[in-house]
């Protein structure tokens, strides 16, 4: 049987989802590591959508986070509020802006962001039943806001950005800075995280730090 | 100074765009062969839009090929009809339903299919220029196309599938069987293709056969 990772979307592109090739590279190297993806993303509308020609929102358009990541996964995937913690053995958060908008209200909350409920559920599932789990990009921070108030203190990197590096440490997380062909490792915690387009500069840069993430998380289980 | 490629993209997502796992699998190959990706959309409406989960039409929606291939390519993307031959020393042409219902009219109208005006001028101007390109997936056929009723008769591959198979022999081509981790070289007409998800059963079985057709399509520039 193969080990199989969920791997969670928040649309699909980096303005306004998830970030395509963050999310393609995530599933390349879950397959090379010979383990099966499960894609995931909610139910939801989401907050917005951004037109990536010119960067601008398009006023009007309405986008729905699970039918646009349906796209990334080729039409296999599941409803977020289906998934159950014993479904996958391991967790990955993909990064882009969908992340701080879709997943959460990061972005234009900050520290004061709400996280979706069933994301809240699965994660801290996992952190009781011990299982790893990984988060690329933006999506560290949304990890540390998941665990804000409680009794666990993940160590995580969201790359070089001293803004969000503070973000994450006022909501409980410790910060580590990291390159984007890196990762940090929360042994405790069983969190792997990497920059990956937070300060990476290249594709190749980005997929060098998601495979050594995606490896370390398989090592994990 | 890096060697440029452009890479053809036809919208987001396999039923109605570009194969977003083989465009992010071509632009991670372009960047660790030392080369510079330039993405190339057409500034031209979807035929219509596929909802990835269901995998029935929206009905009422439309988006556009390059507005929406920018979400591939981060937004770093440029029309079609501005692209001169000299701007790129290689072409790849990524693959999805998108070049059969895009770039093209295959889809609808077989071997009797248009192809975009200005994709035929780059490709024909590539070959009296003698510079190479690419192709996977299904759009190897869009290529045959291109040539058909002229005396290049390229060798091309979309896989397996006897059907389609025909269709390019009837247009002019020399269809050749090939696995999706492997790849068809026209040495005379300086064509690679790759079967892609037409035959491919995962995602590394596809990223095999990208990896070798960008890895070839750089040798030949």
């Amino acid at each position: 049987m193969k080990k199989k990772i969920g791997v969670v979307l928040s649309g699909c592109g980096v303005y306004d989802g998830s970030e395509i090739h963050e999310a393609v590279i995530t599933l390349l190297a879950i397959d090379r590591a010979g383990c099966e993806a499960v894609c995931i993303a909610p139910n939801i509308d989401q907050k917005h959508v951004v037109n990536h020609l010119t960067g601008e929102e398009a006023p009007g358009e309405k986008r729905n986070v699970l039918v646009e990541s349906a796209r990334i996964a080729r039409g296999a995937i599941v409803d977020l509020k289906d998934v159950r913690t014993d479904d996958v053995d391991g967790l990955i958060l993909v990064g882009g802006f969908g992340a701080a908008k879709n997943l959460s209200d990061l972005e234009s909350k900050g520290t004061d962001c709400d996280v979706d409920h069933e994301l809240i559920r699965l994660i801290i599932d996992f952190a009781v039943q011990d299982k790893p789990f990984a988060a690329c990009c933006i999506a560290p921070a949304v990890v540390a806001k998941v665990f804000d108030g409680g009794t666990v203190h993940p160590t995580l990197t969201i790359g070089n950005d001293p803004e969000f590096a503070e973000k994450i440490n006022k909501m409980g997380g410790k910060h580590q800075e990291c390159a984007a062909t890196d990762i940090i490792v929360d042994e405790k915690n069983k969190i792997v995280t990497t920059p990956a387009y937070m300060n990476g500069k290249s594709i190749g840069e980005v997929a060098e730090g998601i495979e050594k993430a995606v490896q370390k998380l398989v090592e994990m289980i």
